[in-house]
This record gives C-alpha cells, structure tokens and sequence, in this order.
C-alpha cells in the first residue's frame, strides 16, 4: 500500500483556508482514479505545549506504486494540483511512504 | 479519535536507526495502555523527486484528548520517551491531531 501524504504548515488564514480546503480541494482531490482512501487529520497542538510544525495533513491511499503514479497523470490530479496552487503554495510539503507490516 | 504522531527526520544510520526502531522501540511504544492502535509509514520519497522531508512517520491513535493524556503519564510512555531520547533526539517531531470527517 502506497501513502501519499500531504503536510500544510499552518496558513496566515486559518478560516479561508478551510473553507477553501474542505469545500472544494478535497472534493476534487477525492475524485482522483485509484485513489482509496483519503484521510485528513488537523493537529491541534503539541506534547509540549504550543502550536504544532503543521497546521493539518492529508493521507491518500493506492494500491501500488505503478497506480499512484497512473494517477498522478490523470486530468483529475492535474485539476487537484493546480487547486492547490491557488491556495497552499509555499506552506504544503508531499512525501510518498510505505506502510510497514512489522 | 486522536492521532499522535511522530515525524522523523533522516537519521545519519538508517540501519542503525530501523534496527533500534523496529527491534527495541516500537515494541516498548506498544505497550503504552489506551493505545488503539499504531501505524509505521516509511517515505520512500517525494513526488518532484529526491529525498522526502522526513523518513518515517508513526501514528499512534487514541479513543480521546483524555486518554491520550492519561496514557502519556503511564510508565510505559516515559520508558517509550526515555528510549526515544537514546537513538531520535534532535530529529524527531511530536504532533497531537483529530481526525476529520467530513
């Protein structure tokens, strides 16, 4: 199983940024083929106290690695990047990981 | 449900660092009473190529704000936290999240 995951270091308009995210990122991010399973966490602090590194994340399951890069060049992920250019440039940061079965 | 998770930079020995994460501290973590759950993702790297933010991260998934915070003063966390210290200080970053269902 592949884990696309995205982190947004906390944006200068916390409000906007939501509406924007969840109203109309995640739902044109949601349609992209081969995508499983997306899960968003927000964080709300840290264990010593004080705000977070990030502001929220966003976990994106596929398959395989051949699917998540199949998906990568699909219209739909196009449509899901340029969004996000619009609103998170210079605060989101994309890893690709691994789940490990111990 | 909380999510605490744990990010890890790129340790300088990676084999060093898998061995003492996968042999020693993910098994003493484990042990932590109120943990629901625990997941390991590895990044393998990053969608413009090249070296991913982090190298691994650990989700570690609580029924509540309160247990998460009666958990973390069980002996079990601080032999997690002081185990910590010895192989992940100064690379390791701490976040307290909620899931988001939208």
């Amino acid at each position: 199983m592949i884990k696309f995951v995205a982190l947004y270091k906390h944006p200068e308009d916390k409000e906007k940024f939501d509406e924007h995210y969840f109203s109309t990122h995640a739902p044109i991010t949601e349609k992209i083929p081969g995508l499983l399973k997306m899960d968003v966490t927000k964080f709300v602090g840290s264990p010593m106290g004080g705000e977070s590194e990030y502001y929220l994340m966003c976990e994106m399951y596929y398959e395989s690695m051949d699917t998540f890069k199949t998906a990568m060049k699909t219209e739909e992920a196009k449509a899901s990047g340029k969004d996000l250019m619009s609103f998170a440039k210079g605060i989101v940061t994309f890893m690709i990981g691994e789940e490990v079965n111990e």
